[in-house]
């Protein structure tokens, strides 16, 4: 169980106005709740800056799945990165395409080569390599 | 089968150079696919500002097991938007945090709400909403 | 002079911990500030999603000042658009390249449009608009 | 004068035709334009990842000019780095509120870190620091 501390903000009244309009409308519950997310936010941001830190990617792709030997290479590339490479998902979304999430894990500034390799591949139409910062610090 | 067009692009020579040794660190093999993916960015980044266009997103969450009936309520919302959501993937990270990947399908305003409800859930530490864009036009 | 509100926070004592030693790093002098910013940041992006909210842009470009009457057709563009242009910076980079900062103001749909307008003009290397929301509600 | 080449791309009818369409829209008088603009952003980008690149950057911000003493404090800081500090501009929004954009230039990590100062200083509301590489290779 984490220890909990409470700490005093000083804000102009409009401003918290208007903050807690957009935080109900997302859905927040509670004020504490909403700048806790922007501050860890921020805190992953800083931390994926560094290449060495250690994170999760979620590698997500559209491809069409008549390209030659596309999927068989994927699967191909993450055995052949089995340390990083942890689950895949896959979604059939018409008749041609797919969209294939590859969650990796490892340093920030390796699995996001891997993922940029994996961007690059003939055949995938669209993708995005999303990091997230696993460590606190 | 798509037909192919051939089209003649003129750029300056020391830019082409700088931008063949790019793609070359990335892993293209050709400078065709490169441009196409570039193109299909700028594409979907497009037609992802319009919230009426069909896409899928990927969200990304990682969150306290421990947390109270999170992962209870997350069950339930997605059995509630039953129409939206396609998918779900589960990673366990460590003795704490799981990485939930979550695949809604939709109109963007509505799957981006529903991402953002998924994000401000209390217990949700660190989370993204990546849309891309399916349809061509 | 606005008035000001105290809210009490909580939040876990390890992410308060990295948050602190992140804003030193950044020169924060107090933690209400850097937090007012985050809230901030995150109501202008907010706002700045509503075509019709009012905002400014800062239109950053890189051109070559030798390409062909871009100057002259920059200088026309601006004052066909008198009521959104309200000043630009010129500095001149090297012998062939300036950066231009041209400081837009208007609704967001209006100027993004005029900024992207502008960035599509033949001789811009590069460039990107920046907008900021003004208003508050 | 710089050499111009000329490249083939072949991408898929339906692609090229979505493309022509946007870049119509954006402004663009010829798709060799529109293309060396999409390459040119990405090498900047790339180039923008390593710190000890040569980069321009304008410092964006909206501050109250009643915040005490932070226009004299903003002077002091430019002339304290008067190395860096090109150029910058000021433009009054409101009774209260004035955008003012700063030109730096230097390093990428020297220059960000810099910009970072300056956004978290008492009295910057809101801002943006925005880096554009200047040097090809």
């Amino acid at each position: 169980m984490e220890r909990i501390e409470r700490v005093g903000v000083s804000l102009e009244k409009e401003l918290l106005s208007v903050f807690d309009k957009l935080i109900a409308k997302q859905g927040y519950q509670s004020r504490s709740e909403a700048i806790r997310d922007l501050i860890r936010q921020q805190l992953s941001a800083e931390r994926l800056s560094n290449p060495e830190a250690k994170a999760v990617a979620a590698v997500c792709i559209v491809y069409d799945h008549h390209a030659t030997r596309l999927a068989e290479k994927l699967i191909d590339l993450q055995h052949s990165h089995i340390l990083q490479v942890i689950s895949s998902l896959h979604v059939h979304l018409d008749e041609d395409d797919c969209l294939e999430v590859i969650v990796l894990r490892g340093r920030v500034g390796q699995i996001d080569r891997m993922g940029e390799g994996i961007l690059s591949m003939k055949g995938v139409k669209l993708g995005r390599v999303n990091l997230l910062a696993t460590e606190q610090s």
